[in-house]
Protein backbone atom coordinates (compact mmCIF):
# COMPACT_ATOMS: atom_id res chain seq x y z
CA UNK A 1 0.00 0.00 0.00
CA UNK A 2 1.22 3.79 -0.83
CA UNK A 3 -0.40 7.09 -1.22
CA UNK A 4 -1.45 6.12 -4.87
CA UNK A 5 -4.00 3.41 -3.71
CA UNK A 6 -5.17 6.18 -0.72
CA UNK A 7 -5.80 8.22 -3.32
CA UNK A 8 -7.25 5.56 -5.63
CA UNK A 9 -9.35 4.84 -2.85
CA UNK A 10 -10.55 8.17 -2.28
CA UNK A 11 -11.86 8.12 -5.94
CA UNK A 12 -13.50 4.85 -5.39
CA UNK A 13 -15.28 6.35 -2.09
CA UNK A 14 -16.26 9.35 -4.31
CA UNK A 15 -18.29 11.31 -1.83
CA UNK A 16 -15.44 12.54 0.67
CA UNK A 17 -15.58 15.03 3.42
CA UNK A 18 -13.87 18.35 2.99
CA UNK A 19 -12.41 20.47 5.38
CA UNK A 20 -11.48 23.82 5.14
CA UNK A 21 -10.80 26.87 7.57
CA UNK A 22 -12.35 30.01 7.23
CA UNK A 23 -11.30 33.99 7.09
CA UNK A 24 -12.45 34.03 10.79
CA UNK A 25 -10.10 30.69 11.71
CA UNK A 26 -13.54 28.40 11.58
CA UNK A 27 -13.48 24.82 10.15
CA UNK A 28 -16.26 24.00 7.50
CA UNK A 29 -16.77 20.76 6.31
CA UNK A 30 -18.52 19.22 3.69
CA UNK A 31 -19.17 16.04 1.35
CA UNK A 32 -17.78 16.85 -2.40
CA UNK A 33 -16.96 14.31 -5.28
CA UNK A 34 -13.47 13.61 -6.19
CA UNK A 35 -13.71 13.69 -10.03
CA UNK A 36 -10.26 12.43 -10.66
CA UNK A 37 -7.36 10.77 -9.76
CA UNK A 38 -3.75 10.86 -11.38
CA UNK A 39 -0.52 10.22 -10.43
CA UNK A 40 -0.37 12.38 -7.55
CA UNK A 41 -2.84 14.15 -8.04
CA UNK A 42 -6.73 14.68 -6.93
CA UNK A 43 -8.75 16.41 -8.60
CA UNK A 44 -12.11 18.61 -7.90
CA UNK A 45 -14.34 20.99 -8.54
CA UNK A 46 -16.63 23.78 -6.97
CA UNK A 47 -18.83 26.76 -7.86
CA UNK A 48 -17.68 30.27 -7.49
CA UNK A 49 -20.37 31.34 -5.63
CA UNK A 50 -20.10 28.71 -2.37
CA UNK A 51 -18.64 29.91 0.74
CA UNK A 52 -16.17 26.87 -0.39
CA UNK A 53 -14.72 28.45 -3.11
CA UNK A 54 -13.96 31.48 -0.89
CA UNK A 55 -12.64 29.52 1.51
CA UNK A 56 -10.13 27.75 -0.62
CA UNK A 57 -9.09 31.22 -2.31
CA UNK A 58 -8.48 32.48 1.39
CA UNK A 59 -6.27 29.47 2.50
CA UNK A 60 -5.51 26.44 0.18
CA UNK A 61 -5.19 23.91 3.20
CA UNK A 62 -7.78 20.95 3.33
CA UNK A 63 -8.16 17.97 5.16
CA UNK A 64 -10.31 15.18 3.36
CA UNK A 65 -11.58 12.17 5.56
CA UNK A 66 -13.48 9.24 4.29
CA UNK A 67 -14.98 5.66 4.91
CA UNK A 68 -15.41 2.52 2.42
CA UNK A 69 -17.47 -0.05 2.79
CA UNK A 70 -15.34 -2.50 4.76
CA UNK A 71 -15.01 0.46 7.44
CA UNK A 72 -11.50 1.72 6.58
CA UNK A 73 -10.98 5.28 6.74
CA UNK A 74 -8.48 7.35 4.46
CA UNK A 75 -7.44 10.67 5.97
CA UNK A 76 -5.88 13.28 3.61
CA UNK A 77 -3.91 17.14 4.23
CA UNK A 78 -2.86 19.10 1.79
CA UNK A 79 -2.99 22.38 0.20
CA UNK A 80 -5.02 22.64 -3.08
CA UNK A 81 -4.57 24.83 -6.23
CA UNK A 82 -7.09 26.51 -8.62
CA UNK A 83 -5.97 24.62 -12.18
CA UNK A 84 -5.51 26.70 -14.67
CA UNK A 85 -7.21 26.10 -18.77
CA UNK A 86 -10.83 25.60 -16.21
CA UNK A 87 -13.15 24.84 -19.79
CA UNK A 88 -10.87 21.76 -20.56
CA UNK A 89 -10.71 20.15 -16.74
CA UNK A 90 -14.65 20.80 -16.36
CA UNK A 91 -15.34 19.37 -19.43
CA UNK A 92 -13.30 16.08 -18.58
CA UNK A 93 -14.60 16.05 -15.36
CA UNK A 94 -18.44 16.16 -16.45
CA UNK A 95 -17.20 13.31 -19.10
CA UNK A 96 -15.67 11.15 -16.01
CA UNK A 97 -18.69 11.86 -13.73
CA UNK A 98 -21.66 12.06 -16.11
CA UNK A 99 -24.37 12.52 -13.57
CA UNK A 100 -23.00 16.26 -12.94
CA UNK A 101 -24.91 17.02 -15.86
CA UNK A 102 -28.33 16.15 -13.84
CA UNK A 103 -26.66 18.75 -11.02
CA UNK A 104 -24.93 21.22 -13.96
CA UNK A 105 -27.03 20.83 -17.32
CA UNK A 106 -25.81 22.60 -20.53
CA UNK A 107 -23.21 25.94 -20.33
CA UNK A 108 -24.15 26.07 -16.53
CA UNK A 109 -21.06 23.61 -15.46
CA UNK A 110 -18.81 26.88 -16.68
CA UNK A 111 -20.09 28.54 -13.29
CA UNK A 112 -17.47 25.59 -12.00
CA UNK A 113 -13.67 26.43 -11.29
CA UNK A 114 -11.47 23.27 -11.05
CA UNK A 115 -8.51 22.35 -8.01
CA UNK A 116 -6.19 19.90 -7.79
CA UNK A 117 -4.05 18.61 -4.55
CA UNK A 118 -1.00 17.75 -5.80
CA UNK A 119 1.15 17.19 -2.31
CA UNK A 120 0.10 16.23 0.90
CA UNK A 121 -0.09 13.58 3.88
CA UNK A 122 -2.68 10.19 3.57
CA UNK A 123 -3.15 7.92 6.77
CA UNK A 124 -4.85 4.39 6.02
CA UNK A 125 -6.61 3.60 9.02
CA UNK A 126 -8.50 0.03 9.79
CA UNK A 127 -10.75 -0.41 12.79
CA UNK A 128 -11.89 -3.49 11.49
CA UNK A 129 -9.14 -6.37 11.86
CA UNK A 130 -7.42 -7.10 15.65
CA UNK A 131 -5.27 -5.27 16.39
CA UNK A 132 -5.97 -2.33 14.37
CA UNK A 133 -4.11 -1.46 11.22
CA UNK A 134 -2.83 1.87 9.98
CA UNK A 135 -0.10 3.57 7.50
CA UNK A 136 0.90 6.46 6.54
CA UNK A 137 2.64 7.65 3.42
CA UNK A 138 3.16 11.13 1.69
CA UNK A 139 2.74 12.38 -1.83
CA UNK A 140 4.47 15.44 -3.97
CA UNK A 141 6.65 17.44 -1.80
CA UNK A 142 5.01 16.67 1.80
CA UNK A 143 6.68 14.81 4.70
CA UNK A 144 5.25 12.34 6.94
CA UNK A 145 4.64 13.51 10.01
CA UNK A 146 5.14 11.03 12.76
CA UNK A 147 2.29 10.74 15.64
CA UNK A 148 1.34 8.92 18.58
CA UNK A 149 4.15 7.76 20.90
CA UNK A 150 7.98 6.17 21.69
CA UNK A 151 9.08 4.52 23.80
CA UNK A 152 13.01 5.93 25.02
CA UNK A 153 15.69 4.86 26.51
CA UNK A 154 14.14 5.42 30.01
CA UNK A 155 12.36 2.53 30.38
CA UNK A 156 12.76 0.58 33.35
CA UNK A 157 11.33 -3.07 31.37
CA UNK A 158 8.45 -3.13 34.70
CA UNK A 159 5.81 -3.90 31.21
CA UNK A 160 3.36 -1.25 32.74
CA UNK A 161 2.35 -0.12 29.71
CA UNK A 162 2.26 -3.75 27.86
CA UNK A 163 -0.54 -4.34 30.10
CA UNK A 164 -2.23 -1.48 29.51
CA UNK A 165 -2.45 -1.30 26.04
CA UNK A 166 -5.83 -2.25 24.33
CA UNK A 167 -4.87 -3.57 21.15
CA UNK A 168 -1.56 -5.56 22.60
CA UNK A 169 0.67 -3.46 20.53
CA UNK A 170 3.81 -3.19 22.65
CA UNK A 171 6.70 -5.76 22.60
CA UNK A 172 8.66 -6.40 25.76
CA UNK A 173 12.36 -5.33 25.37
CA UNK A 174 14.60 -2.70 26.76
CA UNK A 175 13.19 -0.76 26.20
CA UNK A 176 9.46 -2.09 25.14
CA UNK A 177 8.44 -0.84 21.30
CA UNK A 178 5.54 0.23 20.06
CA UNK A 179 4.32 -1.22 16.81
CA UNK A 180 3.10 1.77 15.37
CA UNK A 181 1.07 0.47 12.55
CA UNK A 182 -0.88 -1.07 15.04
CA UNK A 183 -1.20 1.53 17.95
CA UNK A 184 -4.46 3.72 18.37
CA UNK A 185 -2.40 6.68 19.88
CA UNK A 186 -5.15 6.68 23.20
CA UNK A 187 -2.37 7.52 25.60
CA UNK A 188 -2.80 4.73 27.90
CA UNK A 189 0.71 3.54 27.62
CA UNK A 190 1.77 7.49 28.39
CA UNK A 191 -0.45 8.07 31.15
CA UNK A 192 0.70 4.93 32.76
CA UNK A 193 4.39 4.70 32.60
CA UNK A 194 5.64 4.82 36.21
CA UNK A 195 8.94 6.79 34.55
CA UNK A 196 7.98 9.15 32.15
CA UNK A 197 9.82 6.81 29.63
CA UNK A 198 7.23 7.36 26.95
CA UNK A 199 6.90 10.55 24.76
CA UNK A 200 4.52 12.15 21.96
CA UNK A 201 6.21 11.90 18.64
CA UNK A 202 4.55 15.40 18.13
CA UNK A 203 6.85 16.96 20.49
CA UNK A 204 10.11 15.13 18.96
CA UNK B 1 -37.78 18.61 9.06
CA UNK B 2 -35.73 20.38 12.23
CA UNK B 3 -32.53 20.50 13.99
CA UNK B 4 -33.10 17.54 15.79
CA UNK B 5 -34.07 15.67 12.75
CA UNK B 6 -30.62 16.39 11.80
CA UNK B 7 -28.94 14.97 14.94
CA UNK B 8 -30.97 12.17 14.57
CA UNK B 9 -29.81 11.45 11.42
CA UNK B 10 -26.07 12.02 12.37
CA UNK B 11 -26.58 9.18 15.25
CA UNK B 12 -27.89 7.12 12.09
CA UNK B 13 -25.25 7.34 10.10
CA UNK B 14 -23.12 7.03 13.01
CA UNK B 15 -19.76 7.44 11.58
CA UNK B 16 -19.22 11.10 10.63
CA UNK B 17 -16.73 13.24 9.48
CA UNK B 18 -15.36 15.59 12.56
CA UNK B 19 -13.13 18.50 11.30
CA UNK B 20 -11.11 20.34 13.98
CA UNK B 21 -8.46 23.45 13.57
CA UNK B 22 -4.95 23.19 15.42
CA UNK B 23 -3.17 25.37 16.93
CA UNK B 24 -0.92 26.56 13.84
CA UNK B 25 -4.65 26.89 12.48
CA UNK B 26 -4.34 24.10 10.13
CA UNK B 27 -7.70 21.78 9.14
CA UNK B 28 -7.83 18.03 10.27
CA UNK B 29 -10.39 15.93 9.20
CA UNK B 30 -11.27 12.22 10.75
CA UNK B 31 -14.12 9.88 10.90
CA UNK B 32 -15.65 9.81 14.53
CA UNK B 33 -18.51 8.02 15.59
CA UNK B 34 -21.70 9.81 16.91
CA UNK B 35 -22.21 7.85 20.29
CA UNK B 36 -25.54 9.21 22.00
CA UNK B 37 -28.03 11.91 20.53
CA UNK B 38 -30.41 13.72 22.86
CA UNK B 39 -32.95 16.75 22.88
CA UNK B 40 -30.15 19.35 21.41
CA UNK B 41 -27.19 17.34 22.38
CA UNK B 42 -24.98 15.29 20.33
CA UNK B 43 -22.49 13.23 22.42
CA UNK B 44 -18.88 11.73 20.79
CA UNK B 45 -15.49 10.70 23.23
CA UNK B 46 -12.13 10.10 22.28
CA UNK B 47 -8.32 9.21 23.43
CA UNK B 48 -6.65 11.48 25.70
CA UNK B 49 -3.19 10.58 23.97
CA UNK B 50 -4.79 11.59 20.21
CA UNK B 51 -4.29 14.82 18.23
CA UNK B 52 -8.38 15.14 18.32
CA UNK B 53 -8.24 15.27 21.89
CA UNK B 54 -5.54 18.31 22.20
CA UNK B 55 -7.41 20.11 19.36
CA UNK B 56 -10.66 19.98 21.23
CA UNK B 57 -8.92 21.39 24.27
CA UNK B 58 -7.07 24.31 22.42
CA UNK B 59 -10.03 24.73 20.28
CA UNK B 60 -13.27 23.80 20.62
CA UNK B 61 -15.44 24.31 17.48
CA UNK B 62 -15.76 21.43 15.33
CA UNK B 63 -17.25 21.14 11.60
CA UNK B 64 -18.96 17.54 10.82
CA UNK B 65 -20.28 16.66 7.66
CA UNK B 66 -21.79 13.07 6.76
CA UNK B 67 -24.39 11.10 3.79
CA UNK B 68 -27.13 9.02 4.54
CA UNK B 69 -27.55 5.87 2.05
CA UNK B 70 -29.63 8.30 -0.19
CA UNK B 71 -27.64 10.93 -0.73
CA UNK B 72 -28.52 13.09 1.88
CA UNK B 73 -26.15 15.49 3.24
CA UNK B 74 -26.39 16.46 6.74
CA UNK B 75 -23.51 19.22 8.05
CA UNK B 76 -23.06 20.54 11.62
CA UNK B 77 -20.77 23.43 12.80
CA UNK B 78 -21.08 24.40 16.42
CA UNK B 79 -18.75 24.05 19.37
CA UNK B 80 -18.08 21.43 21.80
CA UNK B 81 -17.77 21.26 25.92
CA UNK B 82 -15.62 18.07 27.98
CA UNK B 83 -18.21 16.92 29.62
CA UNK B 84 -18.01 15.93 33.90
CA UNK B 85 -18.52 12.77 34.94
CA UNK B 86 -16.57 10.59 32.68
CA UNK B 87 -16.84 7.11 34.31
CA UNK B 88 -20.57 7.29 34.14
CA UNK B 89 -21.02 8.79 30.32
CA UNK B 90 -18.23 6.46 29.10
CA UNK B 91 -20.11 3.23 30.68
CA UNK B 92 -23.58 4.88 28.64
CA UNK B 93 -21.51 5.52 25.82
CA UNK B 94 -20.11 1.67 25.87
CA UNK B 95 -23.29 0.55 26.97
CA UNK B 96 -25.64 2.04 23.97
CA UNK B 97 -22.29 1.12 21.37
CA UNK B 98 -21.10 -2.34 22.56
CA UNK B 99 -18.64 -2.64 19.60
CA UNK B 100 -16.59 -0.46 21.56
CA UNK B 101 -15.80 -3.09 23.54
CA UNK B 102 -13.81 -4.54 20.66
CA UNK B 103 -11.70 -1.33 20.52
CA UNK B 104 -11.09 -0.59 24.40
CA UNK B 105 -11.52 -3.89 26.03
CA UNK B 106 -11.96 -3.90 29.79
CA UNK B 107 -11.04 -0.77 32.07
CA UNK B 108 -8.65 0.65 28.81
CA UNK B 109 -12.44 2.89 27.88
CA UNK B 110 -11.09 5.01 30.81
CA UNK B 111 -9.25 6.75 28.62
CA UNK B 112 -11.44 8.17 26.74
CA UNK B 113 -13.31 11.84 27.55
CA UNK B 114 -16.54 12.32 27.27
CA UNK B 115 -17.25 15.52 24.51
CA UNK B 116 -21.05 17.08 23.70
CA UNK B 117 -22.01 19.80 21.16
CA UNK B 118 -25.02 21.40 22.72
CA UNK B 119 -25.21 23.96 20.12
CA UNK B 120 -24.64 24.31 16.38
CA UNK B 121 -25.54 24.97 13.05
CA UNK B 122 -27.09 22.59 11.02
CA UNK B 123 -27.62 21.84 7.38
CA UNK B 124 -29.50 19.35 5.21
CA UNK B 125 -28.55 19.14 1.77
CA UNK B 126 -30.02 16.46 -0.85
CA UNK B 127 -28.97 16.10 -3.86
CA UNK B 128 -31.01 13.46 -4.93
CA UNK B 129 -34.29 15.45 -5.83
CA UNK B 130 -34.97 17.76 -8.78
CA UNK B 131 -34.84 20.30 -7.82
CA UNK B 132 -31.82 19.86 -4.62
CA UNK B 133 -33.06 20.68 -1.77
CA UNK B 134 -31.66 22.13 1.25
CA UNK B 135 -32.84 23.79 4.82
CA UNK B 136 -30.86 24.68 7.55
CA UNK B 137 -31.78 25.00 11.07
CA UNK B 138 -30.06 26.03 14.54
CA UNK B 139 -30.00 24.16 17.97
CA UNK B 140 -29.00 25.69 21.42
CA UNK B 141 -27.89 29.47 21.59
CA UNK B 142 -27.02 29.49 17.63
CA UNK B 143 -28.22 31.44 15.29
CA UNK B 144 -29.00 30.52 11.22
CA UNK B 145 -26.08 32.25 9.29
CA UNK B 146 -27.70 32.88 6.03
CA UNK B 147 -25.64 31.61 2.38
CA UNK B 148 -26.00 32.22 -0.56
CA UNK B 149 -27.61 35.17 -2.87
CA UNK B 150 -30.68 37.34 -2.66
CA UNK B 151 -32.05 39.61 -5.68
CA UNK B 152 -32.40 42.99 -4.59
CA UNK B 153 -35.22 46.03 -5.32
CA UNK B 154 -32.30 47.10 -8.01
CA UNK B 155 -33.77 44.19 -10.10
CA UNK B 156 -34.64 45.30 -13.73
CA UNK B 157 -36.52 42.19 -14.46
CA UNK B 158 -34.51 41.11 -17.61
CA UNK B 159 -34.84 37.47 -16.43
CA UNK B 160 -31.28 36.48 -17.36
CA UNK B 161 -30.93 34.81 -13.91
CA UNK B 162 -34.02 32.72 -14.32
CA UNK B 163 -32.56 32.00 -17.63
CA UNK B 164 -28.72 31.12 -16.05
CA UNK B 165 -30.29 28.93 -12.73
CA UNK B 166 -28.95 24.96 -13.72
CA UNK B 167 -32.34 24.19 -11.14
CA UNK B 168 -34.49 26.27 -12.22
CA UNK B 169 -34.70 28.21 -8.78
CA UNK B 170 -35.63 31.00 -9.68
CA UNK B 171 -39.18 32.58 -9.92
CA UNK B 172 -40.13 35.99 -11.99
CA UNK B 173 -41.17 38.84 -10.22
CA UNK B 174 -39.96 42.62 -9.57
CA UNK B 175 -38.07 41.52 -8.35
CA UNK B 176 -37.27 38.15 -9.45
CA UNK B 177 -37.05 35.74 -6.14
CA UNK B 178 -34.64 33.19 -5.38
CA UNK B 179 -36.62 29.93 -4.13
CA UNK B 180 -33.57 29.55 -0.89
CA UNK B 181 -34.21 25.67 -0.44
CA UNK B 182 -33.60 24.78 -4.06
CA UNK B 183 -30.69 26.92 -4.91
CA UNK B 184 -27.01 25.21 -5.25
CA UNK B 185 -25.05 28.62 -4.26
CA UNK B 186 -23.08 28.15 -7.03
CA UNK B 187 -22.94 31.84 -8.04
CA UNK B 188 -24.43 32.11 -11.87
CA UNK B 189 -27.23 34.41 -10.95
CA UNK B 190 -24.91 36.96 -9.04
CA UNK B 191 -22.27 36.21 -11.99
CA UNK B 192 -24.71 37.29 -15.03
CA UNK B 193 -26.87 40.06 -13.53
CA UNK B 194 -26.65 43.02 -16.02
CA UNK B 195 -27.10 45.46 -12.83
CA UNK B 196 -25.39 43.88 -10.46
CA UNK B 197 -28.93 43.31 -8.34
CA UNK B 198 -27.71 40.38 -6.52
CA UNK B 199 -25.67 40.52 -3.15
CA UNK B 200 -24.32 37.41 -1.56
CA UNK B 201 -25.73 37.16 1.80
CA UNK B 202 -22.70 36.17 3.75
CA UNK B 203 -22.17 40.33 3.14
CA UNK B 204 -25.88 41.44 4.41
Amino acid sequence: MNAQDCLQMLREIKDVSFATVDEKGMPHNRIIDVMIVEEDRLVFCTGRGKDFYHQLIGNPHVAISALNKNWQMIRLTGAVRKLDDQKKWIDRIFEENPSMNDVYPGESRYILDPFAIESGAVEFFDLGTSPIHRESFSFGESKVQAKGFRITDACIGCGTCQRNCPQQAIDAGMPYVIRQDSCLHCGLCYENCPVQAIINRNEE
